[in-house]
């Protein structure tokens, strides 16, 4: 070590990836129960970081599923690398807001300085849910953003506003957190934040070409719906990791837990279901999809702190939310591809509210409840605020959205040069507008 | 809560999700090494339970693979709301009938009502079983059951014939249990059962349109061999949890359990290749897959309780059987669209009778071997018999089938008002059947 | 017992699947701190294992994105019967050439004989190993080679030249090892014997049609881009088991392994993309996916000892080797369909020179450098080596490449007998190669 400590390249490294050494202890202590509960705590942390890193697949096939063949490469391209960037820019400086030791906003282990033993596994599975919001937006503006920007604005999510709002919950010394503010798995932290970020997206980089039609709305149907239940599978098991890993220990507590997630998503399903047969006399595979995610983004607050029967009273009202919520969004004319900000954004706000009505032992109390009101409501100025900002600043600058006749050409060839299915023949436009019934 | 324990809402829902609160207790005990085990062993179920659940995933992509593109959307539905209504039903009554205390029935814990600690694992584990049983017929019946009806039967045997036949066996007091029939993870219990049910239900709705031409059967090839692929890994995948989480407890055994069924899975896959290539002289991709699972249902009630030679058998007589079976059922005229029959029903009972043949130290014993007939019959018995029962009042009531020309256009625009794949030009159906060289 | 231990058909299955008896123990011993610690190591290594596994579906689903339509049904039976066999082989010799005692060779626990306890979880996590060395050669052989052909070239690989070369770095007394040999989770064991193997495939069984025109490499696209991106993700989720598995602890050392990981396989990403706009003025797609790869390879070796801001180094290096790499075999004339020989023989390699470069406290020592380069040459020559002998007497017997029509036709036809997507409409040759603007 010695040897390299003065040499140039490694103070050039060592300004970006930290201090922190690995190598194999031989775990010399002696090992107590204590010790062995904490190595479990430690493991199944882990593997729950690795279910919320599979979630990501899970975005990513929803919105290529729900979107059009000409621009699944771009989706791809966003849900893979908005994944990759966060992930290091969340270890060089997001961790260390978010977690770091401050007041208003946390200002140590920066590039990972310092952590050791738990806080490695710890900062994976943090690390996990900030890709999560992240990649929220990536299906509300899809289809018509410059792939260059959304990465940009994914950054700023990453690195300051999602650990801005997150130090404050969820960090020592958060003032939301000092409040009482409850938000044990991020239904406002994660899904309200990334929601509310992508309205703002939705909202400055406006609707696809032929979305809305003398001001109404035209269904614009995903091009694979098999895959995008793929999606919803996938992120229906990862979320066994993110609700029941929040415990952050192998303990008995994650059993109920994960059966309020379970009974929140199924109830959520059925909700949506029913009502979108009671509104649109069919029962609708893209709300009954959408509403499953609801319900597992309703009860992502409160699954620690709500008996089982609240689990499923919230995911019924996420799921009847969340069919409204898309309609009243293609009402006032936001074009948001995948329903992404009524899943995460109007759902995850439902969630955090709901965490306050159904709290355990102080249930229906007010003053609970106007708690998560102040949280829900920073949760949409830092989201949708930040959101409208940096957004503002890269339509003045880099441009949020491609060139008309790339948006018409589909992204995968105007951005990559390459389709995302080459082999297969296309329909004409006019056969699929006639293959759509509503 | 007093001020809240007399509202009529609470006490709706009080019948309805029962009293079992969550709190994150401060687990206040000693830590010895006995709670540090029994914390392991809630970890690992709950991890087991998860990736049950994503088996849910790889049966609907490999239904939707081997079907059409038609009614790609509607197999998504039946997919993912067997699992969400079964997830309710079960919670709600097939639980308490399965483990609740009593005799031929169980009949506590309804609505969850008196879980405690262990309990909530251990429901959400018997919940992802269950959840598997009810998806078996979903493939059977596929391309021509009204969706509805496909719910109600699903619902039934979630809520009763399941839970009654996993009574007898798995619960303490179950008269099969105290005559020492031996289904250590399910191939009687979820997939005889399922499968079963399955056959009765392509009984009970006949065959698609154009399957059998001149009592002939033709191949109606699916539409997605790469995800009907996926689908098999997935369940691969699920199937370590299925099996090495079954002893429900983080222990040593699990390591042989999980190469017995890895093993079998194997050798199933080798078998039915061979012997495909042996029938058709070319090596049959469905039928390698089938052949696959039909290994992994084959092992599931002995993998605990047969050395890894027998699992090696019982995996290649499940690889052969599952091609001979399809065969069958086709020559017979029944029409199940992925052969969902001939891997859980068949095998499935194979895998039973085999569980008694190589029962560890009894191996060849026909008095264990006796007990696992006399158990197969009432497999028999309780899903087919009980599948026709329930299914003989749905076509006397609502109707089993869609109606002809629902079912030519395909039931995802019949039922749900939609296609899975809008944008992809289908072929013609002359080119479709000049494809198919067989 | 004694009844059938004379018989002749437990004899004949004795020989081929040995005497370890699975028995579901009932744990007589005194639960201590340490016992549980022990199945908190069980349980881990089972969950890696599995994780592992199905990495499987990831090989498969990438190789079958990046091919095209015609041959995507050969793809499923490669990769499902390289696993399917290369297990059966596995079990039955490659793990007693590999880890049971012996100096050059193992020569003990043949078809698993003499397992007990701990063996049977750790055979489970090397056989998963084994199936991934040897699936990487069906990638890069795709779309011309022989099925039967490529089954035997997989046997041999798992049977002999993979656990040969394990023996070697991974065995107690294997002479690499003594040499202080470091490849913590076999960027050279796996990934570079398995890329070099698959670079003597691809050689010997000679370019696809139409792949070089004139000595210029022409692009042949994948036909499902977001099919691949899955594939992707799903690897990435089994390299936690990988990696961090292959402490086969359940100890605070997996959680900076796992962060090692995720930073190295980011960055190739980032760095692919970045080093692919450079090159091609466009964000390619492909080379990104393979970035990611490429950086996950690239950490494997070193992920235990070396600090994150050098896995953050590695990966980027890893990113840029991998483009380079393809555009090189492109240049001289190998076709490698997917880019395997690329992602896992270039870019293993240079993990296993980084994992000496950057070895814990004695980094960039010369000596650490040099064993490395060494394990790295015999890597080569076991991979290539073995791989072109065996090829080549594969070529002179059973052929390895089919005719020009059945290449031409689609292997699914000529092999399978069926297609992998017969209901959509297959574009015309010619719409395709005007699709592709490179």
């Amino acid at each position: 070590m010695q040897k390299i400590r003065g040499s140039r390249l490694y103070l050039l490294f060592m300004m970006f990836f930290g201090l922190g050494y690995v190598a194999l202890a031989d775990s010399p202590e002696v090992l107590t129960a204590e010790v062995v509960q904490t190595n479990l705590d430690y493991t199944w942390t882990l593997i729950a970081a690795a279910m919320v890193f599979f979630m990501q697949a899970g975005f990513a096939m929803l919105e290529i599923g729900f979107t059009r063949v000409k621009n699944a490469g771009n989706a791809v391209m966003k849900n893979v690398m908005d994944f990759c960037v966060g992930m290091l820019v969340y270890s060089a400086v997001g961790y260390a807001f978010m977690f770091g030791t401050g007041g208003v906003i946390g200002s140590s282990n920066f590039f990972l300085d310092g952590l050791t033993g738990w806080d490695w596994t710890f900062f994976l599975f943090q690390a996990m849910f900030a890709a999560t919001a992240a990649t929220i937006m990536a299906g509300a503006i899809a289809e018509r953003t410059k792939f260059s920007s959304y990465l940009v604005a994914s950054i700023v999510l990453t690195a300051i506003i999602y650990p801005l709002y997150g130090h404050w919950v969820w960090a020592n010394g958060g003032w939301l957190k000092a409040l009482g503010f409850t938000d044990f798995a991020g239904s406002a932290v994660v899904h309200s934040v990334g929601g509310w970020f992508a309205l703002a997206g939705a909202i400055m980089v406006g609707p696809r070409i032929g979305k809305f039609v003398c001001k109404r709305a035209t269904a614009i149907p995903g091009h694979n719906i098999p895959m995008a239940a793929l999606g919803v599978f996938i992120l229906f098991f990862g979320w066994f990791g993110f609700n029941a890993g929040s415990v952050t220990k192998g303990i008995s507590d994650i059993g109920p837990i994960a059966v309020n997630t379970c009974i929140a998503g199924s109830a959520g399903g059925v909700a949506a279901m029913i009502f979108s047969y009671y509104i649109f006399k069919k029962m609708d595979i893209g709300m009954t999809l959408n509403g499953i995610l609801a319900g597992l983004v309703a009860i992502t607050a409160g699954c620690a702190s709500m008996p089982t029967w609240a689990a499923f009273v919230v995911g019924i009202i996420g799921g009847v939310l969340v069919v409204s919520s898309v309609l009243f969004f293609d009402r006032i004319g936001v074009d948001d591809a995948v329903g992404a900000v009524s899943v995460h954004g109007v759902t995850g706000t439902w969630g955090t509210l709901a965490a306050g009505i159904f709290f355990s032992d102080r249930m229906f109390d007010f003053h609970v409840i106007g708690i998560q009101i102040l949280g829900s409501v920073v949760a949409f100025i830092m989201g949708f605020g930040g959101g409208l900002i940096i957004l503002y600043i890269l339509k003045k600058t880099m441009g949020l959205r491609v060139r008309r006749e790339e948006e018409l050409e589909g992204l995968d060839m105007a951005e990559h040069g390459s389709v995302a299915y080459p082999e297969f023949q296309p329909k004409s436009e006019l056969s699929i507008i006639l293959s759509v019934k509503k």
